[in-house]
């Protein structure tokens, strides 16, 4: 481990100053040996899936582990976007010259080496090799065990691109073998690693963040709210607030509260109707639940639940200030949104809401990093720090002062 | 303190969308009041040397502790120039408008509440506090017990310029006991506490970054080195190395390590005249004592050394590749200079060097974000993420996205 380390240390370095062409010469490289090398990432899947059916593991994660022919195209597709990408390596984000005559410029750099830790979806090998390239950052990848043959498949292939490029094949290095007590040392590696990005449940998330002394980019919770304002319009609210629980009920963008003013608690059976309709469970309130007979009853816990299923809960407020607090305290920083036809309610919602993305009339499920025009995305965050919201290249990126001066000493 | 913690976070909630005149009015209002109050302060800080007279501290400490006209003045001129200061929060940093119609604008917030570590310089209080309430964070101070009185002191003005301006009391809070559990608590308040700012000596800043999950902004080490390349010029050379090592040896951007092109190996003599006649100690390498009798033998563990005291290490390098790998192992990532006047040399130094702060031709005590034209600088940070380098109002801040739908639903 330390040695991976060291040579991830050292790859960083070049990577840090190669430009832009070489970066994507190697991603497309990385793309055209995943098209070449199909069937051997068949294979090994094909054995990552024998073992996992063996050993008994749900339908979800045969699900997440499985890689057919539209998956792998959609690597290779993924990979092209990345290398499409603009450079967020040496912009110039800012510059001055002080009344010294010094020349001060702040400049776009890699962090230097990312630590990636996942689960099943072996497709995060290509994704997070790709963007840590394409940022200048060196990446090193540890899959989960029960897809230790397909993402090595691929990490082979992404490999093969940065030597086609010349570029070190230690830019993606993947941690080679299974064993739990590896992650405990990448998490120790402060030295050499800079930040540490956990793709995985709760609990991985959980563990990483308390395990690790180096910055962790990531979220633990997904607890998004959509607020009917007084002023919403029904058609919108009915829409929006369906597409926002429903569309995909396990990502962490989904709704799991809708807050509904008093001032328009008769439209509450209109937009609960499609919920009821497509098998969704809704609990809420004494005063939803008398607007509603379908509605069960919550519990305080519901407020604080992340469900990732097909259930939401449904909260009677008084108006905007209650819903800011109730979205502040019971939140998880991540996604919320009002729908209103009132600027003012708009602004105070989107300015007062502590999250890292705030919506205005439409579905909180569009918080990605491809939906926002970012590219590829290795995650969303919901720590404050650095990077909030989706993580893309640019937020791999940190910055340093140059100075250019001509013999200034200071006074 | 865990009331502490929730009135700060509700005072961060109002003053995270309180218009910059209100916020300018209240640090105005302060430095009036500090102005009032100059003999109440000078009382408790005589209280306050009395204490630290009884407790034999030394005079560096005394030094430190001690407030004066001049260094009242300085506070109050500190705090007209903090409220002059471009407002941090509100820019839009980005705006884009997608085909589906959404548009999505990242613009800076504050981070909320922000925690700050200090020992015995009582003016702290006044910086600090001043520079969060510009960048719209609610501070927590823990002022060292030596200078109790005085930072209460202080802070009872920074609360009154809040009052005046009708903002709550509690967006500075100081935490009214010495007791040192209090920091220990501190530390462990995750979901109060945002950012720890620790402005002290290396114990502090050891114990802060060890005891604390909150993300931490400091520097714990200040290792700059000055290369003189090939080509330098002599003259600057010698005056910028000089000026580097001696204007203050105690700050963090005081030069260490002196490394000298064998190229340039002529001209080592000159450049440490005049440190041998400012009573500089010279520690160097074998080669280097052999081009200046003066020069006394360097241990490997000089390189790694932060002297803050008149003592230089010198070694002479073997060119660019050999400067810039001694640099980046052993080094700080804070800053560090090349003087030169090869521009191809230059960049790649600059490019290369893996520091916050990379300077060409010019003495590293510019390292300070005062002299970078930001305005005072609550600290200057040497870890990659969020901030790197001087920390001033700008980087108190992090970023929201606010979406503007018109009723869009994710397919």
């Amino acid at each position: 481990m330390a040695e991976l380390g060291a040579n991830a240390r050292a790859a960083a370095h070049v990577l840090a100053v190669t430009p832009a062409v070489q970066k994507r010469r190697a991603i497309k490289a990385a793309a055209d040996a995943l098209e070449a090398a199909r069937e051997t990432i068949v294979a090994a899947n094909e054995k990552d899936m024998a073992q996992a059916r063996a050993a008994n593991l749900n339908a979800a994660m045969l699900d997440r582990l499985a890689l057919d022919t539209a998956r792998i195209d959609g690597m290779i597709q993924g990979l092209r976007e990345v290398a499409a990408l603009d450079d967020p390596v040496g912009r110039i984000l800012d510059e001055r010259t002080r009344p010294n005559g010094l020349r001060i410029q702040r400049v776009s750099v890699p962090v230097g080496v990312i630590g990636i830790i996942y689960e099943s979806r072996p497709n995060v090998t290509a994704d997070a090799g790709a963007l840590c390239v394409m940022s200048g950052n060196a990446a090193i990848l540890r899959c989960g065990s029960e897809s230790f043959h397909s993402s090595h498949a691929i990490a082979s292939c992404l490999r093969s691109g940065l030597k086609a490029a010349e570029l070190s094949e230690d830019c993606i290095q993947i941690i080679p073998t299974t064993d739990r007590a590896a992650v405990g040392i990448l998490l120790a590696m402060d030295g050499d690693v800079d930040i540490i990005v956990p793709r995985g449940g709760r609990s991985l998330i959980e563990r990483v963040k308390e395990g690790s002394h180096i910055p962790v980019l990531a979220h633990l919770d997904g607890i998004c709210h959509v607020y009917v304002h007084g002023s919403a319009d029904p058609d919108t609210a009915r829409d929006v607030t369906f597409n926002a629980k429903m569309r995909r009920t396990g990502v962490c963008g989904a709704t799991e509260t809708l807050l509904i003013d008093r001032q328009a608690a008769t439209m509450l059976p209109g937009i609960l109707a499609p919920l009821f309709e497509a098998g969704c469970e809704v609990r809420g309130d004494a005063e939803a639940m008398a607007l509603d007979s379908r509605v069960v009853a919550a519990s305080e816990v519901d407020w604080d639940t992340e469900y990732l299923d097909a259930i939401i809960s449904v909260r009677v407020v008084d108006g905007l200030d209650q819903a800011i607090a109730h979205v502040n305290s019971h939140g998880s920083h991540h996604t919320d949104a009002i729908l209103t036809e009132d600027a003012a309610a708009a602004e105070r919602f989107l300015d007062e809401v502590d999250s890292a993305i705030v919506v205005l009339n439409a579905s909180t499920q569009y918080a990605d990093g491809g939906e926002f025009g970012m590219g590829a995305e290795i995650g969303i965050s919901n720590g404050k720090l650095h990077a909030r919201g989706p993580v893309g290249v640019e937020q791999l990126t940190t910055y340093k002062y140059k100075v250019f001066g001509t013999g200034q000493v200071r006074p």
